[in-house]
């Protein structure tokens, strides 16, 4: 273990999904959480309100495309956990947050499996320019066959995948960055000039997957580019992360494999020519806060007796590891051994030798304690929270919400005062854009040193 | 020419694109036009303040996804004149507005060419839910040959568009009507039951454009289908229009060509089984209207000042009838007779005998009043919009902005007490659904007549 971080500011968002269950399954029935109301736009807007109070660095909006079927081998439990579904299309919340905000950033999850880079770059420059700002983009390739099954395609190569999720990045690079020039916006009413048409450019991408003419449909907003995140845990995903996310999800089921991900990415993303302070790492933060330990306790203990096992192993184990399958006394080291079905997904996971279905399920249940988890008063969360940051060189976290907006309502309480005090966190945004939130002040833009500023034209002579 | 309608309930629409021009060229330059903010949510929430204090129907946005390079073969004119261009994906603005409205409604073109059904699905879904049952869809197929060189893909003949559209608008209403039964949603505590999986269900469309295997992502919405919109011209659109369409926008060069249109589709939906009362028909409608007729025709003097007749032409004639390439004093009939560039899209217009290329510009330019043009005051505006509406047999207008905010301002002062009076206008909204606004209180979901519905389970008996 090593420990190079100390004093620096800490960074929190918000890990959201347009559904009434994400992470915490079974909690929708806590009465004091509003997740039912997840079809109203008041619910969203007070979520927003509230992480804006904690100054929050952004709300993160997971996504998928299709409803999980892996744990029991069909979509029931997700639907009856309100798993993932229904969810809304991310992108439609954004818009009547921002109107209340002025800084909160909001990412959002889009595939390049699914969505075509055209359109989607012109909706992510709208919404750029109506948040002032304010947007990222958490690039996925998409994993779920049932996602597939809903575009009728056959489920993609991992290495397809990856491939065309570079050409994707650099079709919309080419839209965001090259296409106008800064001041191809004129609005010059002498010359009844709205645009001047020699500093807008077609783009002419061909290439493997992709053919787009341009230009692109939108004119430069604030931050052009949208804040860019990844959260690749293979190697081609650690390494494509690397190389083109601002923000990076680091995960690893034990701290050893996490503080292994962290310096396998600082190390890739120096040797790409980006420094230190250009990759913001986020682990997966849990945090159940109040004003002393004691009444931590008793809302954790509150939670936990809502807790839905069934819904942990689904979301964890969905994508393969079909554990309902075997009965709780089973050892994973046998299954694994036998080369059942799911016996592949496990051996991924360095799960404690001699453990067994039962342990893995009493342990999902526990609300999936597999990050920081802390909970405590003001002192015991902020400790945490330090001793991880420092710990594991990481600029942040990704918090899991309990209720909501509960769990931001506290975190604005409890912990943002706390770490004030000690110096670790702002006491006021330091701009008006998401990449201002993660970067600082005057970073509105990719910097030089990331992939998609290759795409920029020279700055032309006379015309 | 006939009258069969009296005393009827008028129906008004805004005509928007997420532009900073679109149907009135040059009027950017306004000093009381904020278009030029186009990029600012608090422009758009301030349009449907005024929208909903005028009580209309809807805000309509058409869309493009490329740059018209018509009008002198670049899309120099696009760009100077701002016509389409810079431009927003018209989703994203519709949430703000909806959180500060509680009626108006908010229809948005979206082309079945270029976008997939299942996600586009999920995003109107996601809208209507968020919305409270407010969108509405205008199905377009896509016409710019420059749109398809932005998503790589040849353009297709007519007749495969058509085609394509009538299986995308399929798959659509089997995910909006048919894959969630009402009562899916069951937030059933006891139970710890999000959804009933009996309840939900796969479409597993298999069809010839797509194929899509469900279920929906989203839970049954107020509307379910978002109100169905179209504009076909030619005789495919109309026929698919008649039978689909729950809003039609009826065209046509003359006033003889508008009532054969209507007729026309007057007779097909009857012949499909759809009521007189189940399809409402629109015109485009321009209304300059200020408190006295003096007063109006100032203001309409000085927005002529400021009209662009490029503008005019580009947009009415960039899609084929490039009028840049001949001498303003060459006759229609002539350049039609001997087959040169723009010919055979000059002869689908039928201008008037002897009508040289520069009769046709300054018509343009003449703030392009090729339909519903009135300026005057209360009671002169209101005269011509019963007329219209009653010798064509038009249910409504789809009304073009000359000033943003100030069109929508000046209709809600001086149109709508005046048709109160007179009894043609709503004294207040009838429900709190799009559909409602047009056919009235409980209207919420399609009716049983509209193919979409066909699409719907039978009801389950006990299972």
């Amino acid at each position: 273990m090593s420990a190079r971080r100390d004093g620096r500011q800490i960074h929190f968002m918000l890990l959201e999904m347009g559904a009434i269950s994400h992470n915490n399954y079974g909690l929708w029935r806590h009465p004091d959480n509003q997740r039912r109301n997840f079809g109203d736009l008041a619910f969203w807007i007070e979520q927003a309100r509230q992480l804006e109070r904690g100054m929050f660095d952004a709300i993160f909006f997971a996504d998928t495309l299709g409803i999980s079927a892996g744990f029991g081998g069909a979509p029931d439990v997700a639907l009856r956990e309100g798993m993932h579904v229904p969810i809304h299309d991310p992108l439609t919340l954004i818009p009547a947050m921002a109107a209340v905000t002025k800084h909160l950033g909001f990412a959002a999850t889009s595939s390049t499996t699914y969505e075509h880079p055209f359109s989607f770059a012109r909706r992510m420059s709208s919404l750029d320019m109506l948040s002032g700002g304010r947007v990222g983009w958490n690039i996925v390739t998409s994993y779920l066959p049932g996602a597939a099954a809903n575009f009728g395609i056959e489920p993609m190569p991992h290495e397809t995948r990856y491939d065309r999720a570079q050409e994707y990045a650099e079709v919309a690079f080419k839209l965001w960055e090259q296409s106008w020039d800064e001041d191809a916006v004129r609005l010059d009413k002498e010359a009844s000039m709205v645009s001047d048409p020699a500093k807008v450019h077609a783009i002419n991408h061909e290439g493997t997957h992709f053919k787009v003419a341009g230009p692109h449909l939108m004119c430069p907003t604030p931050q052009r580019t949208p804040v860019i995140f990844q959260a690749g845990s293979s190697d081609r995903g650690r390494e494509f992360a690397a190389k083109h996310a601002e923000g990076i999800f680091i995960g690893g089921y034990t701290e050893d494999i996490l503080l292994s991900h962290v310096q396998d990415i600082r190390r890739i993303a120096a040797a790409a020519g980006r420094g230190h302070d250009e990759v913001r790492l986020f682990a997966e933060g849990n945090v159940v806060c109040a004003a002393t330990d004691a009444e931590a306790e008793a809302k954790l203990a509150d939670y936990m007796k809502l807790a839905s096992a069934d819904g942990y192993l689904a979301h964890r184990f969905g994508s393969g590891m079909d554990l309902s399958r075997y009965g709780h006394h089973e050892k994973i080291e046998d299954i694994v051994a036998a080369g059942g079905p799911g016996a592949d997904h496990m051996a991924r996971y360095p799960f404690p030798a001699g453990w067994t279905v039962g342990d893995i399920i009493e342990d999902a249940a526990r609300l999936d304690r597999k990050r920081l988890f802390v909970c405590g008063g003001p002192e015991k969360c902020a400790d945490e929270i330090e001793r991880w940051s420092d710990t594991f060189d990481l600029d942040g976290f990704l918090m899991r919400g309990f209720l909501a907006p509960g769990t931001a309502r506290d975190f604005a309480d409890f912990v943002v005062p706390e770490l004030q005090r000690r110096g670790r966190y702002r006491t006021q945004y330091e701009g008006t854009t998401l990449r201002e939130n993660l970067f600082g002040a005057g970073h509105k833009r990719l910097p030089d040193s990331h992939p998609g500023a290759a795409y920029r034209r020279a700055p032309q002579g006379a015309e």
